[in-house]
């Protein structure tokens, strides 16, 4: 369904015009009446409201409307839409609240208009919404008292109050918005229906959303994987915390993911994440207005030492790289500066500068080959009122089409130079931090860009066995898997420790024999998952010591554990000592299995240092998870020690990744450790939980 | 020497007063008439400027002035300043350039400036600054063309620059200033000299400082120490990253100090760092205006919920915690809130709430015993105006005495705001996340506050023993000690693996027998420091055969490196496996020694996971430098682990600070392993750099 008639409607219809002062009917009255395309009242108790014809109801609308916006109370708009829906009105805005967020009753009424919605194909935003602004077109279906400016930046947000905030505060900002959208409830229109709609819109450079959970977690990936190869995305997800989260549940009843999901998520698309309503705001100015950087090298220009050194240091933390300038910009920088400036990056070019010097030297500093943008520094001084300044750095960062920001580091002084950089689209803060910042989000997105998706792999595994071994311990009412397991990555190409099942102590001394020179007996029970805390593991065995131990490991442990079913044991060949690793996989209600991979050990019981991607993953992006890993130098072998097969590792956690995408009924998995060796890698144990449901 | 008549002037002079428009003496002279003081313009080239009488040099004032601000050029000024101690002027500001900043020349100047001062028992500020403003006498020596506001944050700064932009951005922001200090070159007057009169100072709330470098370490760290008692110290610290010292040292020549130090003597000394300029004057405001809170539980009070969800993010993000309301409080919002309101915290009292409603749920949140202090959000709604609603807080903060912030998230709507909250010393923004971390920084202030500062003990050692073995070595020509002066350690209390030098296999064989069942044979050379790499380290020898052993190894190592210097071989008790800690420390040209504690193998080698403490340690600062570690749970015991004893881990941590405090001499040094057991710590390996003076 296109959303054409939602965005761009040529005609609309209110449901609940009044002409009473101060009633919200009148409110969205009075803003949708300035719409230039067709408006029409909808109230049966009038025949015109101010000058405009009133109509009785959806039906005897002249035409069928594009979009109605529904503002009457909640059990009359379902009847309301459902009008709509007959007479063929395919978008809806629900201003009305009383649905899910007001308790049971309000839920029953939710799943009501969900089931009209789909009977009749109706796009349905809300309900519980502030409406939506679209400039483009001139609506405002809002009760807000200012609508937006007109500008390239698409907002979405789950909050309608938000909403009201960001639209004072951009006005008094100046600004500008191609599209407001509040979601409301979110009953049928999500955020993601808008993100391709948004990219397609010629005049929106950025989209920009407040999301407290997100609807549906894989279309949003796949979707936002599209989009942002031209038009970046930038999200703060409210939340995120343990703290957030609850405060998220107890006012929306939206079950928000964790915050290690989104991060894994937004990475997988391309996604940008704001950690607070700065940053939302900040990002998405410089992503409307300027051009993207060619790298990350950063050229400085400053009058005034310490700006200089503060805009280092966050040029730095925000993981950009100083420039270092051409000898050719260098050497002219030498020859018309003052001997006491600095020609080095950052260019210092001195407190008693005019603006000629400035001007000179942000020309030399903006196209030099090294440079891929800039950021201006300036302290108030006498010779270079901040006016003139502006226009010196609108014109070079034209000219030079890179990315410039600005901290002209004044408050009153300042003042003059406000429209011009406004009118440049060039951001100026107080902070030189700040506008470093900005620089390095415009890198962020340049490498999304870039950035090469692909798709997983289509693996040869054998997904018959899987579902064979699953489907029995299905019928066995069994939830979790352990060693015994191991044939289920076999299955899926993950090397593991030779091994095999022994139902008898004699049938275990039998396959010892086969298996190695030296082994290890693994106690498998359904019951005991933790089997090396109730005595469970012999390690060293030699094979004809091995049906001695595993009678006395039988004997010992029904003793300890009468009412314990014992499966067997498992004997497997003892491995040398290799690097331990994990690879692990939950799963997450929003965007369903995640893979986790870390070293093993204190590593992830203590320090829980572990990193996490979306599944499935492709290889480019299993081993991007394994790279960014603290501490992955050490698989690569560094400080005289020897590295790992890595390519292996990688292909265990691309595999790991499939199987549990493949296999949504493994709720649970973890490999660990895996054995790393400089030749390859071997899965040692296993556990996993599965769901009781089949999926 | 006091910094009374610097600070609080009943006279001053200014040297190079000037009538010309536009000189820099005609802007002096006109911000320094103002003066309601004493105040004469020297200049021998006139009579009078502008009606005031003026003098041709110092030693002709009718007095001996409190001040004297010099700005005529650098030589005749260094002239003057020398006749300003003869007649007995005791403070003097140099704003005058051309010092250490502008090469070897000024250099020597500056050299000569700091033998003047000396010689004359002269406070000089600067040279090569901004002045300096005290509003408290109505002083301004600034070229600045407005002069500060008053108030109570104290600011100081190494960029005069940094100064002219602070002021005029203060002044639209409305902030005040008791003092405005521009440090210069810091020659005579460095920011420690200033800390304590501020402190002493009743209308200073707060001390702000810009930084680039710190020039006496030790002294800031005992100064900072005691003011912090009463005075909260916020610094911001430019040239924190390896780009941004850099910058430093390419304009002041400050040889800046390493992040680590600073973050180590800011921790030592309670001074709280602010990592950007938003953060320095966001923390100064409140500090200056706002109460402390007595814990860490914030009440979110808003009206709209995603702002909550926000506020809550940021409540966890900052380390505070959300308050659990009484049940008094919470049975109270029930019975008057809506019931679609949220009564647990945040609150939300919805969008359509009235002053009222707001007030009431507002006095019950700050009064209530589980909240230390509160945020107050709100987007527009049309019921509260924001000039209504911020009377409601400042009266609710000013009768409860609690930390109030307030985000109040609109545009031109929350102006009407702005000049209640001021007065109420109520910050707001935009952002809730902001308006949280103005909260975090009153609570951290509070801990500071809290803080019981023990000094370090007074241990028994034998330093004597100490002396002779440094001496011994330096006699040698030795700057690389190892495992052979493991008495170091002994001789300061911390134990070590039983053993002793042998110079022949045959003394090995026999020291074998006197340590233990099983002996570790280690090379001791001191060409040769990396032993295990040269296969000069033998493990789990028995007594008999060590003679033998050391044989070989001699013989085997003197084939390969038959240039180096063998001095013997250390036969140690072979120790068993324990949790493997490294205790080291390096010199930090600023702080002096610092001692670093980790866990050892790759957790320094590859995670370089370690912290640092300012030596020497207190026995709580060196418990608060291990708990600090990550992972510190693995030493307490965790996850069926074995914990080790805490106490000898700490214990040994404080006495190797005080080692390397006790000898400057000591520039590197690393125990490593220190072995940790259940019942104690063993040190099995030392590396000690020494310098070539003795210090």
């Amino acid at each position: 369904m296109g959303l054409e008639g939602l965005l761009y409607p040529k005609s609309v219809a209110l449901i609940g015009a009044s002409p009473k002062e101060g009633k919200l009917g009148n409110v969205l009255f009075k803003n949708m009446s300035t719409f230039p395309g067709r408006f029409y009242p909808v109230n049966p108790n009038y025949e015109e409201i101010e000058g405009i014809k009133c109509y009785p109801n959806v039906s005897s609308l002249p035409e069928v409307v594009d979009l109605a916006v529904v503002i009457i109370p909640a059990d009359p708009a379902l009847r309301v839409i459902e009008e709509c829906g007959r007479v063929g009105v395919r978008n809806v805005v629900v201003i009305t609240a009383g649905f899910k967020e007001a308790g049971p009753e309000g839920a029953e009424r939710e799943r009501k208009l969900v089931e009209i919605a789909k009977r009749y194909g109706i796009n349905v935003l809300g309900p519980n919404c502030f409406g939506l602004i679209s400039t483009e077109v001139g609506l405002n279906t809002t009760f807000a008292l200012k609508t937006a400016l007109p500008g390239n930046i698409a907002f979405l947000s789950q909050s309608g109050a938000f909403c009201t905030s960001v639209l004072d505060w951009a006005w008094e900002e100046k600004l500008g918005f191609s599209h407001f959208v509040s979601l409301g409830n979110k009953a049928v229109l999500n955020e993601s229906h808008f993100l391709k709609p948004f990219a397609e819109d010629p005049d929106t450079k950025v989209i920009v959303a407040y999301l407290e959970g997100i609807a549906d977690g894989e279309a949003f990936i796949r979707i936002a994987r599209e989009v942002v190869k031209t038009t970046p995305i930038v999200v703060l997800k409210a939340g995120r915390t343990e703290a957030g989260a609850r405060a998220v549940s107890s006012h929306t009843g939206t079950l928000a993911g964790s915050n290690v999901a989104y991060e894994a998520a937004f990475r997988k698309c391309g996604v940008i994440m704001a950690r607070n309503v700065e940053e939302l705001f900040d990002y998405a100015y410089v992503l409307a207005k300027q051009p993207l950087p060619k790298g990350r090298r950063v050229g400085v220009m400053t009058n005034a030492g310490g700006a200089g050194v503060m805009a280092s240091d966050a040029v730095e933390e925000y993981e950009l790289e100083l420039a270092r300038f051409s000898e050719e910009t260098m050497k002219t920088l030498r020859e018309f500066l003052p001997p006491a400036a600095n020609i080095y990056n950052p260019v210092d070019i001195l407190g008693d500068a005019h603006p000629d010097r400035y001007e000179r030297a942000l020309d030399l500093v903006i196209n030099d080959p090294n440079v891929d943008m800039v950021v201006a520094l300036t302290a108030p001084a006498p010779l270079i009122p901040f006016g003139v300044l502006s226009r010196i750095v609108a014109a070079a960062k034209e000219k030079a089409e890179k990315p410039l920001t600005v901290s002209f580091m004044a408050g009153e002084l300042g003042e003059e130079a406000e429209e011009t950089l406004r009118e440049a689209g060039i951001p100026s803060y107080f902070d030189p931090a700040r506008a470093v910042r900005a620089l390095a989000v415009l890198h962020r997105y340049a490498e999304v860009r870039k950035k090469e998706w692909k798709e997983p792999r289509r693996l040869k595994v054998d997904r018959s066995k899987v579902r064979e071994l699953l489907a029995r311990a299905h019928r066995e009412g069994r939830t979790q898997l352990g060693v015994e397991a191991m044939e289920i990555l076999s299955a899926y190409g993950i090397p593991t420790a030779p091994g095999r099942l022994a139902r008898t102590p004699k049938e275990a001394g039998e396959i010892a024999k086969a298996v190695g020179d030296e082994v290890v007996l693994k106690l498998v029970s359904p019951e005991l998952t933790h089997k090396t805390d109730v005595g469970g593991v012999t390690l060293g065995l030699r094979p004809e010591e091995v049906e001695a131990a595993a009678q006395e490991m039988l004997t010992r442990i029904a003793a300890r554990f009468p009412q314990v079913r014992i499966e067997g044991l498992l004997v497997q060949r003892q491995l040398p000592p290799g690097q331990e690793l994990i690879i692990g996989s939950v799963r997450d209600p929003q965007f369903g299995p995640l893979v986790m991979f870390g070293f093993g050990g204190i590593f992830v019981e203590i320090l829980r240092d572990v990193v996490f991607g979306v599944a499935p993953l492709s290889p480019d992006e299993a081993r991007e998870l394994v790279e960014s890993m603290r501490g992955y130098s050490l698989l690569r072998g560094a400080r005289g020690r020897k590295g790992v097969a890595v390519d292996a590792v990688v292909e265990a956690v691309e595999r790991i990744s499939h199987l549990v995408y493949d296999f949504p009924e493994i709720v649970e998995l973890d490999v660990n450790p895996l054995l790393a060796y400089p030749d390859g890698v071997v899965a040692v144990d296993l556990r996993i939980t599965v769901s009781r449901e089949v999926t």
